[in-house]
């Protein structure tokens, strides 16, 4: 590859030689100098250069996040920040609140070239409405993907966290495990629910519970537990699709005279580090929320080079952090 | 003002006429035709148009965040990002973690015109060096500001709110209030340890204790919490300068066996909505995060659109929410 010759010679990175390529604003005079000067010295083909011209990229990429207050979103935001900054690419963020409305407003950047490719963490209900709007333009789904769309995705396996977790419980002795759901147009709601549901049946367990939240935050998470409890038999484990809603779980049961875990193991998910520090310390599947991040980074960028790059569905793995409150 | 006559009779907002005199690209067909039309139907000067095109804007603003997982920042990204949208503006994002180097590879979209202005909430420290690299250009400084800069600033009266809290926890009967406080390259940090001391002398209190924390996180504020234990005299009340911080604080308490608030009071700052949901429930400052972020792009577009607009230092309200943990 001719880039690589040139990025040889002016003794820089095949980034900055890009960079300067695309006329991007970031690169220092004497730098641009000397990268100008290698491809006047070396084999670089004009027309090479004429292309890399014509294709000029703009370096910004749009990030659709459903919630920036979710510290679930606001880690794996974290996570593709700094891989996009490792590769000169900076971003663009719309908190869409997964509000098409809004989207689509952002999404016109895309043909205005003003963005080189997106990445949503939007709701996988409304990836079929995106998809439209975001016609071929490279795209990757992170976290939330609908598997019919055909663009790349980054996920744990929610179904299996959820079964395992299921199963813990049981493995502390728990014959009433409940769960708070979150958002029915997430996939991942759905998915830890059949992963619940599966367990549930395969214990042979007669006794299930699930309540629905509105959204994601303490309050919704006490209300989830407050119609748990409100059943002929209450729960004596609750799982929570969120850490969040955890935190509201544990304080509705503590307020309500509980005691957690004895008379009520709590389970959340996603490890945001705050769990680590409350009381009592909160067991969580952890999701790899930076890896998330920089892996959608990281197929978003083969696929803005590569237009042919195949769809690819990447599975990471999760972690239970067992603590005191299960 | 001609745009005005434009707007009302085409029957939209002058945002809208300014997104079609700008070629921006969230505009609808239809729209940008009935702007089109009332612009020739009305006595709208050609050379105004001339003028407004050759100014044209990109209507993206740069937002320099020093940690995005921090749900303060966070929760004033969620204001500065509905607040510009309601304007026709985007945000780019860089969480910069108070960092030169990052900011000034974003910077830089400055003065290509990618961006139109910036808002910072960085570290006021290394505000002196961000002027360099932002000259002239329409900026905002949000929570963190340096007094000596001509640029507007957003905040709260730190100093104010601090020195309240200590009178407050002295009403309660404490005797010896410690602070957790933060990095000191943040204004916040030096204004709130200034309402602290204040506080504490007027109170002709012989006992005080400062903690620094290197970060703000839960485990920093566990360690700032046993750092003032291990005085002579340990406290009875702690005021730490961040609700994630408070939280650490609170966790090391019950550790260590005490009991919150007999044995210690503790009170957290920014108001965050988990504070509610804690164990017990934490008192708290309450910054108005959203409203930090609306001002301050209300106070950039003003600058945008009039580079003589004056600087102001706007001074937003704060509120003490009082609850079990003091």
């Amino acid at each position: 590859m001719s880039i690589e010759k040139v990025a040889q010679l002016a003794g820089v990175s095949k980034a900055t030689v890009s960079r300067v390529l695309n006329a991007h604003p970031g690169v220092k005079p004497d730098t641009r100098e000397k990268v100008l000067a290698a491809i006047s010295a070396c084999d670089y083909q004009p027309n090479l250069l004429a292309r890399q011209l014509r294709t000029a990229q703009s370096h910004m990429l749009l990030v659709l996040i459903s919630d920036i207050t979710n510290p679930f979103c606001s880690r794996v935001v974290q996570g593709i920040e700094a891989e996009a900054e490792l590769h000169g690419y900076h971003i663009l963020l719309c908190n869409s609140a997964s509000q098409l409305q809004r989207e689509a407003a952002y999404l016109s950047l895309l043909t205005g070239k003003v963005v080189d490719g997106v990445i949503t963490m939007d709701a996988a209900s409304g990836l079929q409405d995106l998809q439209a709007l975001i016609a071929g333009a490279p795209w990757v789904q992170c976290c939330e993907f609908d598997p019919d769309i055909p663009a790349s995705s980054v996920s744990i396996d929610h179904l299996e966290a959820a079964r395992d977790t299921v199963h813990y419980l049981a493995g502390k002795g728990r014959k009433r495990i409940g769960l708070v759901n979150g958002d029915m147009r997430y996939l991942y709601s759905h998915h830890r629910e059949k992963g619940y549901r599966q367990a549930i049946e395969e214990l042979g367990y007669a006794w299930s519970g699930v309540s629905y939240t509105y959204e994601i935050s303490c309050e919704a998470g006490s209300q989830g537990l407050r119609e748990l409890m409100a059943l002929p038999e209450p729960p004596d484990a609750v799982f929570a699709v969120s850490d969040v809603l955890a935190v509201g779980v544990v304080h509705a049961a503590l307020e309500a005279g509980l005691r957690v875990p004895e008379d009520l193991a709590v389970v959340g998910f996603d490890g945001v580090p705050f769990t680590r520090s409350l009381n009592p310390p909160l067991t969580t599947i952890e999701q790899p929320m930076n890896q998330l991040g920089a892996r959608s980074v990281q197929l978003l960028l083969q696929k803005i080079r590569n237009p042919n790059a195949p769809v690819i569905r990447e599975v990471l793995p999760w972690t239970r952090v067992e603590r005191a409150s299960s």
